[in-house]
Formats: structure tokens, C-alpha cells, sequence
């Protein structure tokens, strides 16, 4: 707990740097995270709007939101919704109550990370999910869709909602606070081995999403329309960095992005990262775009209990901007606000999906993809070439460039860990969070590689 | 063994019958079945020809096969390609053994059922047909392929080839008979978990098809372009029934059917039923079809031990179709060669499409298609419900009316077997094949109620 304080101290430096206030001798001073754009919650037409300067014209738009327009289910500051939404939440019969993943879900619903999606999955839309990992929109055209956004309940509560009669329950947090109303429910029954096996490819028992969400969950699922009462914020000091695809589509807009790069990451950045990304760079320049723009996008919600938390990732993601290893004009760092399924071609897909709604026309896909290994054999889960070949096919992501790892940079890279692998800083950064963790569990991490 | 033989002595009976040579006073004269057409080998132009007699201009012409063109994967009789492929087939060194599943499955791919696929799955399809129930076509359209269709190799066998560099492999029989050519091989991991997870959303020990030929089958699948020597034939006496995609297309469009509803069955036929497929021409007539015709299609290939051997329910479906109770001339029975997967909500999309592919545009679907029960737990595997609004989310069958069974009509049918329920004949036959069966598994099987 010492050492998360002492993260938190230090934040403000990190925000400093990332909003171009920075004072140290290398990049960091120019470093431009959308942070800088304030905490406006977008309404979905951010994308729509002229670049706030320059270059009017001569910027390509940037890709189409799945379903055609991003949803956001946030009730407007203004007219009063929200404390309307407030008092009918307090007074609903009906209150589900939220666990971490739920909430996160909310926040990820919330901000049109999965748009077309309007709140928790329906049976129609969960069946589709999991059959065929793209859901059909209004329009007839397939969205790609493949995780279930799911809401379970337990089958007393079940049974009074449906008792009552009732078509709006309201979502509460873990203190019993309202955070959102969903409307139009329907309630379907949860069959949790269908869902894991046709999730994960296993039913094999330790898989850390099952374990955290699942196992312990309600045997119903209700579905509905989501209205939430009032941005998901963490109160972590990383919120600055939780921006909406709004927000994001507003940065990369104001930049005159005319192509986006993304990069998703659940673990420190190493050099062979940053070798990948400016080489990414080049290679969009190349192709003919004039200001190709990385997202560098660190997964925030729900990670398994050995990988590196979130606070620290971040922690280390600054000091790999300081040391300049990546270009601060070309690179907004934000944090995906997802929790994360480790279901390898099935949640690759997931990760690919929501940057398309965050404006990402680009997506760098590694090897093995939100794998891990096999809970109970001795063998990678997943095929690490599937998640690649997976996403490449996947229904309602033809518009998506896939971009692969050059994996002969990467390993030569890789090889010889610390020297070229990792700007000292950041190496620093992680030795110190092992150090952190009881001795059992200590830097000796640092010895196996580490992966996107 | 000696209900077998008696069967088999009474096939000319049936034959005679379908044929229209009867000479029984009920309708069986007048049943008029595809075995008629002869034994010609379709070679994808069926469904283009005119139809042999009257009505030309007033006929819809049939539902277009997947991919625009029916696969047809059998070396035409004319040229000398049988021999030269029983050639090099002989001469091949490497030989992959045919078990009965597989070889119902180069039945299958020879005819067309799965077009546009032309050779067991290579990778990037047995992804598709894992991760989206669908296959992504050279024109980009996505068709229909809900199930795997794969054939495993073992690892000495795989190395041999690889050793090799093999391109062509000889498929042989259990006697070691060439059956087939595959070519432009593509081998890959066979994740049976995996596998078995994603189709049938559980990994719970006893699925039957999983035992039968998934569990004991090799490592490793390979994948190719199939050519098929001759026209798979299985000498039970049935094989007039079993008629491939085009010859059905040839039957339909010489009837001038302007809808073709497909009745997947792989059970006795009960009144239920009869009255099921009589109400739904009734129903196609007032949405203005001139001449529906009803594709009676039991299921040939591999089923569980406990269901009804083929040859007792083409026994039972004859009695039924001598009663009367359905139209022959607006009846077609045939047999369909695909092993069962009993994979309820992904294997409906299978029989669904395969019978896009023989020219139905219509397609009946029961209470729980393709299910059974949980083979560990006292439940069914799939929600009733599932498979309905699976296969009408499907992709790729867009095209495919689907027709929900009436249930209360069904149901009124059932509540009082055997009066009312199924025709006198068809009852003694059910009793016989049970009475054939070791006193344990004897004739109260007859109190549980049967279903498609």
C-alpha cells in the first residue's frame, strides 16, 4: 500500500508531462495526451466536427463508428436529467447491485466503446455474440461483437422483478449509490458452461475472468437499455487518462489524424514496442498518409492478479515517454477502460472493435493476443498465430486494417533483457513493483519476457 | 440381425412404392419420390435447366445454391478420370483411412451440401466455421457453415507427409479402396477442446459424436480440395433414397415447384408431424405459392445408439406415407447423408443450409433442433428455444424462410400416443425395432415421447 501512495504522489508530474507542462530535458515537454482536451463528455458528434485548427480539407475523416453513429448513454449535465435519473433510481423497487466488472461494463457501455450496443445484452444479442461473434445492426449490416455484455442476476431477485411486473430496475454500486437505470429489461436465463465454452474455447476451471465475474454470478442475465446517470470516474488519479472515443475522436480530429494507429497493451512498454510503433509510423507514411497517430491504449479494467496493475503500467508508460523513445506529435496515450476475458481470438476481436469506435482505422495485432496459458495443462490456451488469422476474417471488422507484428524485431529485442529492451527508467519502474509484491512472488518475474 | 435381413427383403416393396408401382389402395400409388429421377450425378446445372414439363414462365426458378453454384466433387464417368485417379490414388504414398464418419463426410462435401466448400477444411475455414458459423466466400459474402467438416491425421502421419512435402494424399476405405484425392493439402493443430467447446458449447464426457470421432481421431487435420472417385453408394438397399443436391433440384423444378420446404427429421414420423407439413403447404399457398413441395429428409449418416436406426425409420416412414397422410405429389423423400453432431443451436444452421443448397427455400424448425440431453447433467443441453433464434440470426442464411413448428398442434398430437399420434402401421413398426432390441432397452422406449 506504501508504494501505491507513493504512485499517487507522483501523478501529478505524470499529468504535468502529459499536458505539455512537462520541465524535463527530453521529449516529455511535448508529449500530447488528449488529457489536454479537458473532461468533456462527448455527445457522439465529435467525430463530425471540423479539426479545431488548420489543415481544413486536406484531412481524410476519420473511419465510422459501428451502426454509424456512437452511442452515449450518459444523461446530459444540463436540463436536469440526471438528477431526475437520480430520483428514480432511489426510488425504483428494484436495485441491482454492481460488482467491479459490472461497473466497468457500465463505463465501457457507457461511452459507446461498444456501439451499436445500448446497454447489457439482450438474449438476441447474447446468442448472436456468442455464435457468431457479430451481432446485425438496424441497417442489416453485422457489427462485430464478440464478447457477451452481460448483466447477471441471482434467481430471487429474478423472480420479484418479474413478479412486479417491472420493465425499469436501477444499478447501484457497491455502497448502494444509483449509477444508471436500464430500461426495457429482459430477463434470460444464464447458462454459464454454454457461455464459457463457447467464450474461451474451454470449460477447464481457473480462467481468471470466470473466476472474477462468472462462477460466483446470478444463473439469470437481464438485458436492457442503459441510461447512466453521470460519467464513471475512479477517483484513482488516473481519470484524466480514462478519455471517451469521443474524446479521442475529438484529439485525433485536432490533430488532423488522418490515419489511427492502435495499440493495445496490458504490460509495460518495452523497446521492441516502441521499435514496432515508430516502424508502424513509417510504414503509414509510406502508404500515403500525411500524420498517422498512435493510440497508445493500456487496458484498464480487470486484469488477472499476476499481471503488472494498471497504476504502475502507467508509471512505467511515463517513463518511456520521458526517454523519448516514441513521438509525443504522433502519440496520445489513454487508458480502455475494458475489463479484459484473456480469450484469446474471441476477445482479440473485442479490442480491435472498440477502437474502430475510438476512431482507430489501424490496429497492431501481436502474437497470441489476450492469450495466456491453459489454466490446468501445460500448453498456451490459444494458438498464437489464431488471434492474427482470427481477427483478419472477423464479420463486421472488413473496414479495420490489420497490422502485424514484425516479430524479428521484436525477438531480437527481446533476447537480451535489460540492455536495448527497456529504457532504464521504465526498467526501473517495474523492478520496483516486484520488489513491491511479497518475496515469493519478487523481481524474479523479471526474468521471463514480457508481452503485449 | 434377423430384423436386418427382414428389412432389407422388404426394400423392393418400398422402392416399387416410392416409384409410383404400388398397388395398395391408399395413396402410396401416387408417392412420388426423387428415386424416380434414376441415379444421374448432378453436375451443378440442375437448378438452371427448364423444367421438363408445362408451366415454363410460371415457375420462380430455385434458391440459388451458396456461392452461385452447386460443388460438385465427383470425377465424371466420361473421359477416363475414375481410372486415372484409381491410378494415382494406388500409387499415392500416402494413404489417410477413412472411418465411417468421414467417409459420410466425403459423401457430403462430394455432392455439394456444404458448396461453396470443395475438400475438407483447411484452417482459415475451420477458424470461420469455430468462430463465426460462417465462411467468408471469393466473392465476399458470407455463406452459412455452422459445423466443422475435418479430417484428422495422426502425428506419425503428418510428419511422414510433411517429411515428404507431400501435396496429394489418397483417401481410402476401411478395405483400403481409394475413395478419393486430396489435394493442395493444409495441415494444422487439431485443438479437440477447443473444438468440441466452441461447437457444442460444453467439454462434458459423452457427447456422441465427440466419442464416435472426435475423441480417439489424430492430432492434426488436414485440409484440401476433394476429388471423388466414384459416387459414394453404401449397398443397404437405401441408396435410391439417397439423392445428392442436384438430382433434388432436377426433381423440384420437374415438379414446377415454386417453394421447396425442407423437413430435417431423424426420428419416426408422427401425426404430429404429418399434420405439422400439411398445415405449412396450406399456409405457403395463401402467401400466393402456386405449387410448395415438402422435402421429407431424414438423416442418413451417423446417429447416437439409442436413436432409431435409419433403416427402421425409412420402414416407419413408409407405413406413414402409405396411410396417406401427407400429399405425394407434393411430397419428396429423401435421404440426407451428414452425420449428426447433436449440437442443437449450431448444428441447426448445418441442416438449415445444406438444404439451401438442395434447392429449399423454406425451412421448418422444431422445439429444440438438434439437442439432447445434457450427457452429465439431468437437463437438456440447449435451451429449446436456442435453436429457432439461432438459425434466424444466422448468417449467411438470410436467404432461408424459416418456419417455427406450431407447438400446440404438435403438442395436442402428443398428450395421448398412440391414438391419434401416428398411423397404425407406423406404430407396429416402432414396436417391432424396440421389440428387436435386447430386453433392456425394450419396448416401453415407446412411452417417451418422440421428436424430430
Amino acid at each position: 500500500m506504501a508504494t501505491q501512495a507513493a504512485f499517487l504522489v507522483r501523478l501529478p508530474q505524470l499529468a504535468q508531462l502529459q499536458s505539455g507542462g512537462g520541465d524535463r530535458a527530453m521529449a516529455p515537454a511535448r508529449v500530447r495526451v488528449a488529457g489536454a482536451i479537458g473532461g468533456q463528455q462527448g455527445g457522439g458528434g465529435a467525430a463530425a466536427k471540423a479539426p479545431r485548427r488548420g489543415g481544413a480539407g486536406c484531412r481524410a475523416s476519420l473511419i465510422e463508428p459501428d451502426g454509424g453513429r456512437l452511442v452515449d448513454l450518459v444523461a446530459p449535465e444540463e436540463g436536469g436529467r440526471r438528477a431526475a435519473l437520480r430520483r428514480e433510481a432511489a426510488a425504483l423497487p428494484h436495485r441491482v447491485r454492481l460488482g467491479r466488472v459490472d461497473k466497468e461494463w457500465v463505463h465501457v457501455l457507457s461511452e459507446g466503446w461498444a456501439s451499436p450496443l445500448r446497454g447489457f445484452m439482450r438474449e438476441a444479442e447474447f446468442l448472436q455474440a456468442l455464435h457468431f461473434n457479430a451481432i446485425r445492426g438496424e441497417d442489416g449490416r453485422m457489427v462485430n461483437m464478440s464478447v457477451p455484455i452481460v448483466l447477471a442476476v441471482g434467481d430471487a431477485q429474478r423472480r420479484a422483478i418479474q413478479a412486479d411486473g417491472a420493465t425499469r430496475v436501477a444499478l447501484v454500486d457497491d455502497r448502494d449509490q444509483p449509477i444508471a437505470i436500464l430500461s426495457d429489461i429482459e430477463i434470460y436465463k444464464h447458462n454459464k458452461e454454454e457461455r464459457i465454452a463457447r467464450t474461451w474455447g474451454t470449460t477447464a476451471p481457473g480462467l481468471p475472468y470466470v473466476e472474477e465475474a462468472i462462477a460466483n454470478a446470478g444463473d439469470w442475465l437481464i438485458g436492457g437499455d442503459l441510461e447512466v446517470i453521470e460519467p464513471i470516474k475512479y477517483n484513482d488519479g488516473l481519470d484524466q487518462y480514462r478519455l471517451s472515443p469521443a474524446q479521442l475522436r475529438e484529439e485525433f480530429a485536432r490533430r488532423n489524424a488522418d490515419a489511427v494507429f492502435a495499440f493495445q497493451l496490458r504490460n509495460p512498454v518495452h523497446n521492441g514496442h516502441a521499435l514496432l510503433m515508430t516502424d508502424t509510423r513509417r510504414r503509414l507514411l509510406e502508404m500515403g498518409y500525411k500524420n498517422p497517430v498512435l493510440l497508445l491504449h493500456p487496458l484498464g479494467g480487470f486484469t488477472k492478479a499476476d499481471d503488472v496493475p494498471l497504476s504502475w503500467r502507467m508509471k512505467q508508460h511515463e517513463k518511456v515517454l520521458e526517454a523519448g523513445v516514441l513521438n509525443p506529435e504522433s502519440t496520445v496515450v489513454a487508458i480502455f477502460p475494458s475489463p479484459m476475458h484473456y480469450a484469446g481470438p474471441t476477445e482479440v476481436q473485442w479490442h480491435a472493435k472498440a477502437r474502430i469506435n475510438a476512431g482507430a482505422n489501424f490496429y497492431i495485432v501481436g502474437r497470441d493476443p489476450a492469450g495466456m496459458g491453459h489454466p490446468i495443462e501445460k500448453r498456451d490456451l490459444y494458438d498464437a498465430d489464431h488471434g492474427k488469422k482470427v481477427l483478419s476474417m472477423a464479420p463486421g471488422l472488413e473496414r479495420l486494417n490489420i497490422l502485424p507484428f514484425k516479430m524479428r524485431t521484436l525477438a531480437k529485442n527481446r533476447e537480451s533483457p535489460p540492455d536495448g529492451f527497456m529504457c532504464p527508467g521504465g526498467w526501473k519502474v517495474l523492478v520496483d513493483y516486484y520488489d513491491s509484491l511479497v518475496p515469493s512472488e519478487g523481481s524474479s518475474k523479471l526474468r521471463e519476457p514480457v508481452a503485449a
